[in-house]
Formats: structure tokens, sequence, C-alpha cells
């Protein structure tokens, strides 16, 4: 076993040590000493994300994966992917800093949604009668008699059971019961009415939230995102599950991984508003499904290749102990059903706080990750289906794509010139471009003529209408295209540009994303003038500019009106299904009811993908 | 801490080496190392029973509680109570060797008992659909829709569906499923519907018995037993209890104890007989009520003092690894229903196996141990209680009171002489007399005259009517009068003698349960000839004489032939159980049924009393 040392680059007090098998990866180390370390790809070679500085001392010849994806100034900085570096010794390794701006960016929803407030969870003040020789019954009977179950249908808890004679006693026979159905959760010392809390969680593949409810009248009390902590094993579905298959406890590790990173969130919470984790007594959790099978240890294997089979995709429950989640230990712990497997708890969500089974007329919903998942719903049916849209919408496979962090490049507007909105305080440098930025630039881009409707950055040539600063942009790198955004003021001291292959990959994203959104209309029989309404879900949804998602071709041909940002509606479904067990039920309805479109084996797919690929508004 | 060795005094290999905190007692060390050493009181020193052997180098002079209870031959030979002498440094220790033959002695019922074989655990073959792109079930839908029950009533089985991907396909879909009502046990490859297991246990305070059972045709498989391991903390349930109250992590202690005591034998039983602990789907435990409190590691506490209130008294279903028993993990371990603090699930298993409910007339069982649970059934009605008969049935308290193990006195008759019956083979020396030794014995000096009605010995002056042999052999050891049953060639060296101390305390055990008897049958409105039978269960029951029991006076006048022994009936009625769910429901209903009589509050109990003590057939 050797040690690796992980370092800040701003801050060399923040270190992290860890001990792993010589001969491990510097990857394989971050990940086992849980530091945040970017790997779109898994560890495979193929992003180049994974960036760590080398102390001098350690530093050889750069490898040809490292000279494909690192600037001769990185390589000369000591910069290597941290999977293809084995450790053979004690290192010292230092992270490329990586801030992140969830906290700041992901909008959470304090919205007006209406319906009951009918918790699963009860609490009971009990005096309990106290024993005598002529009322010889036991402590848990007596406790029992003084609920409204009655004795016979409360299920025997053997936790509580251990110590519920000295509790009584200690509490001279005075406590509070909390109940989630027949099935008593703890037995409190006095009155603790006033104190009942839950959390409604959405673990999505990049980003995990957490929100803590007040179970007594439906108010959020805090809320709290962090970077899901699987990201070491990649950044996508398809490599979380290659990772959890390949690796011997991978599963394992990931599950732990989730579970720790929701711990540390609903600790700070907890601290933050004087509330103990064990005063938290249900928990209800969103997720892809690929999510949710990591988060309850499922081998989820199956899910990877076709025909894409799930372990489950019943409603589950399961105590918050058996987790590792630090709430109260046997708090009920319920992940959502799940319609597919691409289509997952996290969509169900979306259906249960769109109401969608209660809306008029027909309604698209999408939510828009590397997958795409989309819903169409009226004339009585609700019909689903998930698309691979690749990683484009996040910035990833993109030249000089990145998250929507501090120096991100998330609005541009094309005049005569071209302006920039970056993320970050003012004077922030450019360092790359987001999703949101990407889909406007392209948008703009193709508004403006600098690329046709089928994606070609125009030439020089052909570029003579242009104004003199927006032809100036349009290079040609070694015969790739690319158009400049930002000069080479910016922070990398690079131009930041969108190259063709840039527009190309993103013509796949929303192509695949469209395609999809055709089928399911062609399944209904209904047209683009048919829709009440485009709803958005997710941050994607947020922060994307509605007219150029109309502008490149995103979304079906309707008036802008018609579209709308629904937040994070797949944490608010999860919320709606903590604080009523009747939009619990309706979740499970919803998922039961919904009518799965596998785009896979859909003949008509391939058609309906060539036809989406253009930019403009075609369909 | 300190090392403690301790090695069996007749074999210098089988040593056992513990490490404890400085200053602990020999006892406590004994039960960390989990070796057998017996304690009636439960460390207090009023027994005298743990008696261990201390190295020549480590002796002191013997403290005042050693000269009580030990001889000076003993205290020469190094001699010491291990509850009262303390270990500041490491320390070989001899074991006194005192070999159980409980495997011989308990008698175990094979019996013709006629019931439904209806269990719980089912084992359902299933050719489970193979997943395509035009059926994309999950993997425990499809598991689900190949069993009886719908695969919506099915419970989620996180540890199994954890599993199951990988379990299905490499069984090439062809699985067995085990099923106990909604809940998934397990998914095995293959067709395995001819292993199908489970266990009866019956944990006394001074015995365990296990018995593997073949759920597919209700045969015993394997029984065995073992020593409480618990009797480190005393012999009877008060020390128990005690100890579980007053030392920090006692009742974790115990619990453990008396699981690592099944795990052991129900090892020993799979290993013989071929079987894979994870073929054992299910348990029922029987117990009186602080064993089961114990066995689930529930607070005991309350049990001790009056008003005597148990935890729980509801039958109780836990999984086997919340309780550390070493079966398949998720297998429903049964404890059956309590009737009050001292009328446990024991006595519901002997209610059960006695089909209670179904007999014509009116009926006595009565099950001796250090407690006597006493239970008459007529008139529709079903009535129980507990009388505290001491430990001198067992034959504690008793000088030469001894385990019924090797050299102890079985049988005794007077007649011209005293003839012994001794455990163990032929010209085995004799060490002592056991529970069932001592009721003959004076049962036969009663009727021999050597004692009056009253309980007394007779002087040597009224003796003059005996056959001189027997004249000889009462002795007066400083005013106190005893009768040698044995003359000095004895193991011991000593004369082993039935003391006016002796006859005293079972004068008072026996006048307890006649008492008890007494005051049911008052209750119940019936004279000693009503009763159509007495029912002696347990190992007591098994071997007592029937005329002794009689001839002292335990039992009501009724002719001989209406006793039997019903054998291990508690243990019978946990195999019951578990061979039919028909049998359980039963078992709840008659512990719901049951009035029980609290006698500690009774006012007749104290004069029934008094006219239970004497000798002889009086009621």
């Amino acid at each position: 076993m050797v040690n690796v040392t992980f370092q800040k680059s701003a801050c060399q007090a923040d270190e992290c040590v860890v001990k792993v098998p010589s001969g491990s990866t510097i990857l394989q180390a971050a990940i086992t000493a849980g530091v945040d370390l970017h790997s779109a790809c898994g560890g495979k070679g193929t992003c180049g994300k994974c960036r760590v500085i080398l102390p001098p001392e350690d530093r050889t010849e750069p490898l040809p994966e490292e000279k494909k994806f690192l600037s001769a100034e990185q390589i000369d900085a000591g910069v290597v992917l941290a999977c293809k570096r084995t450790v053979e010794s004690d290192r010292q390794i230092i992270l490329i800093e990586q801030k992140d701006v969830f906290d700041r960016k992901t909008r959470l929803e304090d919205d007006n949604r209406v319906f009951e407030l009918v918790p699963l969870v009860h609490k009971h003040a009990v005096h309990v009668s106290v024993p005598s020789t002529s009322d010889q019954r036991s402590d848990w009977e007596r406790l029992a008699a003084g609920l409204p179950a009655s004795a016979a249908s409360l299920r025997f808890n053997r936790g509580i059971a251990a110590k519920l004679p000295r509790i009584l006693r200690d509490a001279s026979f005075q406590v509070t019961a909390v109940t989630a159905g027949n099935d008593l959760l703890a037995v409190e010392s006095g009155n603790t009415l006033d104190r009942t809390f839950g959390l409604a969680i959405d673990i999505g593949t990049t980003t995990v939230v957490a929100y803590l409810m007040n179970l007594n009248n439906g108010k959020i009390i805090a809320r709290e995102a962090i970077t899901n902590p699987q990201q070491g094993a990649g950044a996508d579905v398809i490599s979380r599950i290659n990772y959890a298959s390949d690796h011997p406890d991978g599963l394992v590790q990931l599950q732990i991984q989730v579970v720790e990173g929701l711990n540390q969130i609903i600790a700070n919470m907890c601290r933050q508003k004087g509330i103990a984790p064990e005063e938290i007594y249900q928990a209800v959790v969103v997720g892809n499904t690929t999510m949710s099978h990591l988060f309850l240890g499922i081998d989820p294997t199956y899910l990877g290749p076709a025909p894409f089979i799930p372990g489950f995709r019943q409603a589950v429950t399961v105590k918050a102990s058996e987790l590792g989640l630090r709430i109260l230990s046997d708090s009920p712990v319920t992940v959502l059903p799940i319609v597919a497997g691409y289509v997952g708890s996290d969509t169900v969500g979306v259906m249960l706080s769109g109401k969608i089974d209660q809306l008029k007329g027909i309604h698209l919903f999408i939510d828009i990750g590397t997958n795409g998942e989309m819903v169409l719903a009226g004339k009585g049916r609700i019909l689903t289906c998930s698309t691979a849209a690749g990683p484009a919408f996040e910035g990833a496979g993109i030249k000089f794509g990145m998250r929507a962090a501090d120096g991100a490049i998330e609005r541009v507007k094309i005049t005569d010139d071209v302006e920039l909105g970056v993320i970050g305080k003012e004077n922030e440098s450019v360092r790359g471009i987001c999703g949101s930025g990407l889909i406007d630039a392209i948008s703009e881009m193709h508004k403006a003529g600098i690329i046709n409707s089928r994606g070609r950055i125009i030439d020089h040539a052909s570029a003579s209408e242009l104004p003199p600063a927006l032809r100036d942009r349009i290079l040609n790198d070694n015969g790739i295209r690319e158009f400049v955004l930002a000069w080479k003021e910016s922070a990398t001291g690079e131009n930041i540009t969108i190259t063709q292959m840039d527009i190309r990959a993103l013509q796949l994203a929303k192509g695949a994303v469209l395609a999809g959104v055709r089928i399911l209309m062609i399944h209904l029989g209904v047209k683009p003038d048919d829709l009440e309404m485009i709803h958005l879900a997710g941050a994607f949804g947020n922060y994307i500019a509605k007219e150029s998602a109309l502008g490149i071709g995103l979304l079906p041909q309707v008036p802008v009106e018609k579209i709308q940002s629904i937040g994070n509606a797949a944490g608010n479904g999860a919320q709606m299904a903590l604080l009523s067990t009747i939009e619990m039920s309706r979740a499970n309805r919803l998922a039961r009811d919904a009518e799965h479109i596998e785009l896979s084996t859909e003949e008509l797919f391939q058609d309906e993908y060539m036809e989406s690929l253009a930019l403009g508004q075609r369909y």
C-alpha cells in the first residue's frame, strides 16, 4: 500500500491522505479518498477531464492521451490525466481547483402547489396507563392502547420495544409516539408534537439536492445541494453502471458515496436549523433509474445494454439505517416508482408536480440532461420516452464546454459583434461555455447567417455580407472551422471558440430530443399546433433561453409563450409525495399508467432523427 | 488488561484465554470467555457453586464465603469461589469438570401429534420470463409474476433485489423463490424444492434445545441441547434480570450468549446433516418470559419487581440477522406469545402441544423448574398462574444437590435399607442428588416413617421401630439432623445426606406449586376428583416418579394413572407452530384467551400455601 496525498492548488493546508494498493491509478485513489475529481468517461482516458498536477520530482514524459487533451503549457506545468497515471510509491498530488456554483445556480421552488397535507408520519401524544397488579399488560400493549391504530395492527419494532420499559418510566408514562402507517418509528419523552421533519431528495447524475421539510405545515425549512460524489466514476449513467459492474465493490462504493454526500448536507441543514437528525422521520427520493438503483445498492448492470432491464420499478421503501442514511434509523425512505430503464422516478416526480393527470389539452414535459426524458400527456394517455442526448447540453464533449461555473459563457447575443453574458462577478474572465450559452451561441450564429441550417459554418468567401467583426471571428484551424466568441484575453490565454465539431455535437443532441418528441406526438396523433404547453423541467430548463431553444429547433414549433420553465419539478414531486400519501399514491398510479415507447426499437425513430438534425424551426 | 487462561481439570490441552480488565472477578472472566461455570446466585457469593482451582503459587487465605461452602480438603486443594476472587495479573485457572448429560437426559419427543402441515415458508420453482425490448418489466416484476402472490403484495426485499439481476441470469432464469407470506426470503438457482428446513427452539433458563425440522414432511432431522450459556449470570431468572439491568451492556451480553449458544448447536446439526445454515428459512422460539426478553434483547428490568410488567406479550417476529442467529439472514424468527411476566411462551407451547382447547373435562398442566407454571383448563376457560418454586427441584440450595449429571442419585427406594439409582455407567461413584432423586428420597423417607408429615426427621429415640440399617443413617450434625443416603465410599469422600434443611427447602418448593394449583382449582370451582388428567411437562416431569410426586404431596390427590408425562411439551409446541400457520394462530388465541391469576396479590394464597407445606397426600 502507498500513501497518496491530495492537496488543493489554492490551499496547501486542505489536504487529504489515502492508502491504496501500489499500482492504483490516481483516479482510483481520488475515488477512494472521496475527493471531487471530474471524470466524464469513468477512467477510460477518452474525456481528458480528470486533470491533476504532479510535483516537479515526479514528472515524466507525457502520455499519448495527455498530448491529445492537454496543451504544451499544461504539460510543462505538470498536469497529467489521473486515470492514466499509477502510483507505485507515496505521492503528493495537487488537485486543479474546480469551483462549483451549484448552490447559486440551482434555483429551487417554493411554489404555490396546492394539495392536501396528509403526511404518512404522525405524532401522537400518549398518556400511557401506569401498570399495577390489576393491569399487568405489557409496556408495548399499554403504549399501543394509547394510539388510534389498534395494538393488533401496530407492527412490532424490536429496537423500540427493547428500550420502551425504561423510556416510559423515565418519562413518567407521558410520551410522544411517532408512527408511519402501522409502523412505530420512535417513542419520545414528553410532548414533541411540534417537531416533525422529513426530507425530499432529488439525486441527479450531476447534482444531488435535499430539502428539509416541516411535516406539520409543509414548508421548506432548508435546502442544500452537492455535486453527486459519484462523479469520479464518470459523468454519465453508463459510466456509473459500468463502474458498478466492473469493479469489485464498485456498487457498494457508489452507494456509500451518494449516501455520504447526502449525510453531509443533511448534517449541515440540521446544524443550521437546530434540528436533530433523529427528528427526521421520513425521506422521499427521486432520481433517474440508474441513480435510484445505485442509491438502493441494487445491481444496475442490465440497465446498460438492451433491453435495458431495471432490477425493480415499483416504489420501494426501506429503513434509513439499511441504506446508511443518517436520520432516525427506522425512518421509511421511499424511492418513487420507475417507468423504464431510462425513465426514472425523477420523471415520475415531474409528472406528479405537473399534475399531469389533471391537465386539460395536450402537454409536453421535457427534462433534459445527459439523457432527455419526455412525457406527452393528453387524450387520457401518458406517453414517455427517453433519448441519449449525450453530454453536449451540459457542456461536455464541447471544446470549451464546461459546467455552469464561474467564467462560463451563459448568454450569447450576436448583432454587429458578439455580446457575452458570463457567470461570476463582474469582469470575470471567460473560461469556457456552458449548455445554455452553447444553445444561445448556435441559435444566434444560425440567425446571423454564420452557420447554415445544415449546421455548417460558412467559409470566408460566403461571409462577405457579415459585419467585419463577425467575419473576423471565423477561423480555420487545420481545416476545422471555428467561430471565436472571446479573444485571447480570456482566463485560459486561448481564444474561446465554437467549432464545427461542437455544432455537430449539439445537432446530434438536439436531434435526439426532437426525434423523441416527434415519435411521442406520432403515437398520440397530435401536431405541434395541438400543444397546449411545453414544460421544461430541471436546471437546464430553467436557464435555457426559450427563443434559442426554438431557434436551434430543439423543440416543436410553438409560440414562445407556450414554453414554460417549471424549475426542479422532480424535486417538487418528491416534496409532494413526502407531504401527502394521496400524492404518493398518485405517483404510483402515474408510473403504472404511463406507456413507455422504447425508441431503440421504434421503426420510425431513425427517420425522425435524420429529419430533426437541421437547425432552425422545422417541426 | 490481564490474561486469564482457563483449563479443564481433565485435559490440559483444552484451554481458553481471555483478556479482561485488571480487578475483574474470575467469574466475570469466565462469562467473558464463555466457559461453562455454574453460578446459581449470579455472583453474589451466596450459592457457593462457582468453584475453580487456583494454581499453587496463587493460593491465599480462604475467604469467609469459601469457608462456608467449601470443605477443608477443597480449600487445601486450591478451590476458590470464582465470584469472590479478582485477577490483578495474568492467571491460570482450572475449571472443575462439570460433565453435563443433557443430551442423554433430555428425552425429546417424536410423538404422534396429529395436525395439518401448513408451514409459513413455501418454495416455488419459477420459470422467469426472459426479458426483451417488447417486455421491459423489471427483474423483480418478472419474478413476482411467477409466484402465486401477485407482484403488488410481495414485500420489497432490498437485499434480494440487489443481487436478483445476476442471480436470474446466472440461473438462466430458472430459480426457486422462497416466501413466507408476503415476504420473499431467498431466490435460489435451479430447483431446490426438496430442501426446506426450519428450527424449533426451546430456551430454558438451564437448557437450550433446538430441533432441526424438515418443513416438507414435518420430521425432526436433528436435535441438540446445550446448557444455557447465560448460566454465568445466575441460575435463575431473577439473577439474569438483575444482571441485564445492573451491568452496562449486560442485556447485550446475555442476548449474544444465548444466540451464540444456539449458533453453535445449529452449526453442529447442519454439519452433521449436510445442510447449509442458509437452507433454514424460519425459526419458532419458546421460552419463559425472561428468556424471551433476553433472546430478543428487550429490557427485562420491570419483570423483576411487582407488578411484573413485560415489555411485550404478543407473538413477535424479527429477522434472524437482527438477532445474530446464523441461519438465512432474512428468515423470520417468531417468539410465541407470552401470557404474563412469569407465564411465558414456553407455557403457551405446552398449551398448544396439549391441544388444551380441544380437551374434554378438566385438565391440569404443570411445568416445574425454578418457577412452576400451571395451567388449568376446563369449563371453556384457561387459567394460568406461576409460582416461585425456587431451585430445589433442580438440586440447587440442597446440600448435596446437583444437576442431573453423572454421579447424581436419581432414584431412591427405601425398604430395610436404602437402594439408589445413580446416573452414569455402572459402578459410578455417588457425587450428589438431583431433583427426581430428592423427591424420591423424601417421599420414601416419609413413607418409611423417617420423617413425619410436618417434615421433621425423627430422633433416634423415636426411631426404635425402624430397621437398624435405616436407624443408623439418621445422624445429628451440630443439632442439624440428616439422613445418610450414601456412606463415605462416595466420589467426594463424604457421606451424601438429606438434611433437615433440604427437606424444608423441598417443602417450601412443593408447597408453592400445590398452593398455585389449589388457587386455580378454587377459581375454576373444581376439586381433585374432577381432574381428568394431570400433565407433567418438561424434563422434570419426565424423570419424576409419579408415586413420589404424589407421595410428597406435590400434586392434588389423584390416582397415579391420571398423571402423565408429556415430555418437552414446550418444544413440541414450538415445532407445531413452525410446521403449521394454523397452530401458530392457535398459539396466539390461547395466549389471548388465557386468564392469568397473579398469586402475589391473591388473598387466599398465603393460607393455601400454609396448607400445602405438609408432606403426604392431603389435597
